[in-house]
């Protein structure tokens, strides 16, 4: 593991921005494909990234994935997809082609798809309360080796609720699928991710912790504030 | 995981022997490390590969690292390195500083030796009759983040007594010491094996099967012949 | 310039088949492209080769091209191909699918073609007793700079007649084409190499000695054997 | 090669920096060593990665080297690194056992300093007004064979005096020493550059126009805005 501590959550956001650009800078025709999150942690990580990609001559061969989602009815995009799009697709002008939705239609088998598109270069992960990477909550990971799966009310219906999610089930990469990626990058922020934090880069690796499994990843970065890191 | 099914034995050895000296061959003065197994499994690998590298100009900047090591009472070497001197160190005619010992006088801690020494390019692997992995014995394995660690008589008794192994414990890199490595190579053969490889290679990760924790690395490559590949 | 002089011709060979086979075991999926000499120098290369490939199931990735062309009328393949096939694709049993010819009809544009397949990773040379690579023959190269061309009779009517070549021109990779490999190889052997070895090796580097240019890639592996090493 | 080109100067820095940021990146441990220039055309690029770079926890790892040094009588730095400690070292903070000096005292034979120090990964250089890279003015280069070398007042005593250069000599990287870089990258502005942009991206190979040469390396990326690439 590569643990990068920094200063606040400022300087967290720039590392992992430089870790993005390191990955979306190799090659010129060589595909890139990247597994990117959603949610509060990257906000600031896209608003550096934003200016950098829009309109660039450089980066049309990088292709974007997003590794779960939270079906709403009606739309085209979920909730995962609806933020990323927000935060970053829109306002980076990235155009669709680059863009592989992943859904209820089509989670099944993904990781094969993952696979013939050449495999993941780089999967951008933020730490759950829980311990969840991904949908991977604790308490519905049978085992480490489960690929692209779907996640259900009935094992956790109390954190639906918590989340709002009105579904029997949505789908996510499973610790399988972010397993084969070729990168892992985790970033952490913020003290009450302490004690979580702890378990995840430092604890058994467990089931009951989903994360802990990354530790075992040959190439895994995290970077983490001071705040988060205080129990390392 | 990249599958390759041989027709044979001797193919197996031979596609081995192509991935080793693949990795033999990289750069000319940058460090190679390799971890290598003992065992009946891999002699043909080695009958073939002696006379590739004995008196080679090419191959000095390979190292090779023991996984595991059962003490032998007054010997400098255990039953491991003993058996790697026969088959390959000694008529390969590997000069001393390239062979890097792991026994009961350094086993602590030897994950932060081998990433200080650049960390493992690969380990070669056999497959136990039990699922291990090194000498990650079936009933002795907590969880998957275990580093290099003892293995202990008390966990399973029947497990020494069966290989004459008199002794309270013996070193053996851990799941986390193996899954750190850049690639991972595992040779399979005969029927024997068949029941054991289907749960390795395609069934749930669990400690009851340590093997199958190598499913998730994500450059694993395994080299099995068609009787042992049966019923995958 | 990685220089492993070796002791013989057998020696040479066989270093020079664990660099081949390096090359081809690269990845599962991921296309691999390598450029290969005819000629007798690699003649005991290719008969060490062929057992190893031969009804392989690793190697349906591995692409190979021919670097230059002396056609033959009323013939589909010409001078190079044919000898190709004879030493290496037909023992070894390669399909035609993995197999691109290089000739008279497609010479014009390939350095584009090449990289559309995704670049050469490795060329496999030996050295001309001119300084030649390829079909780069002295007296006919303007500058470094040439892509996939043209050799020309009305350039060096004495070499075109010393090999019996009765054409007005043949095509060659370029000395530019060669120098965009990410891998470059060269055999040599024999005490009748030793002066143009040590002027294409350590000499100036001049369109006088085509080779020379190669002492300026960032990856150039010359294998050669004693005889042919003395002068360096 | 690698041609992007870009709406304008500012573009220009902001794809550099993402170049440099993507070699920084890599491995934690790994030693990365980049070449940078000094010069009017890289002040801008500083300027962003100064405040991405500073006091970051990240890039300890990151070795820099100067390519050439105009000597300042009684003054341990000469121009060169008077101007890129002031462009980004010092404001950079970087420390100084990661600036690795160039100059008279030890230009002789560095080309073997740069392979013991595990090669050069990146070169960053601008192009001359006279196609020159590094030192390597038109009028002085030989043959592309060159090493690091001393560029001589004798050959070029106008550009000595145009640029105000009162030494008989000064030290550059040679041809040679700048092709032997994993990753080559140049930097290119304004409408004054077009033709000899042309020149060295497009025209023949030769030692009249010596950054030509670099058309030839494997990994070559050229940035370029607009005005410069007018006539390409």
């Amino acid at each position: 593991m590569n643990l990068i501590i920094t200063k606040n959550y400022e300087e967290m956001s720039h590392i992992a921005m430089h870790q993005l650009l390191a990955h979306m800078s190799k090659g010129d025709e060589k595909r890139v494909n990247l597994a990117i999150t959603a949610g509060s942690t990257p906000k600031r990580l896209y608003e550096l990234l934003v200016p950098e990609v829009k309109d660039s001559p450089c980066y049309s061969h990088v292709h974007y994935y997003n590794f779960d989602e939270i079906p709403v009815p009606g739309s085209r995009y979920g909730v995962t997809l609806t933020e990323l799009d927000k935060l970053y697709f829109s306002p980076a002008g990235i155009p669709d082609e680059q863009i592989h939705e992943y859904n209820m239609d089509n989670w099944e088998g993904y990781d094969e798809v993952l696979r013939k598109d050449g495999g993941l270069d780089m999967i951008l992960m933020g730490l759950g309360g829980d311990g969840h990477f991904c949908g991977n909550m604790s308490g519905t990971v049978d085992h480490f080796g489960m690929p692209s799966r779907l996640i259900s009310r009935e094992n956790i219906p109390e954190v639906f609720d918590a989340y709002g999610i009105n579904l029997p089930h949505f789908p996510s990469f499973g610790p399988k699928t972010v397993m084969q990626a070729r990168h892992v990058i985790m970033i952490i922020n913020g003290s009450h991710k302490a004690e979580i934090a702890k378990a995840a880069l430092t604890g058994p690796v467990t089931t009951d912790v989903p994360a802990s499994i990354l530790q075992l990843h040959p190439n895994y970065t995290v970077i983490i504030d001071e705040e988060a890191a205080a129990l390392l």
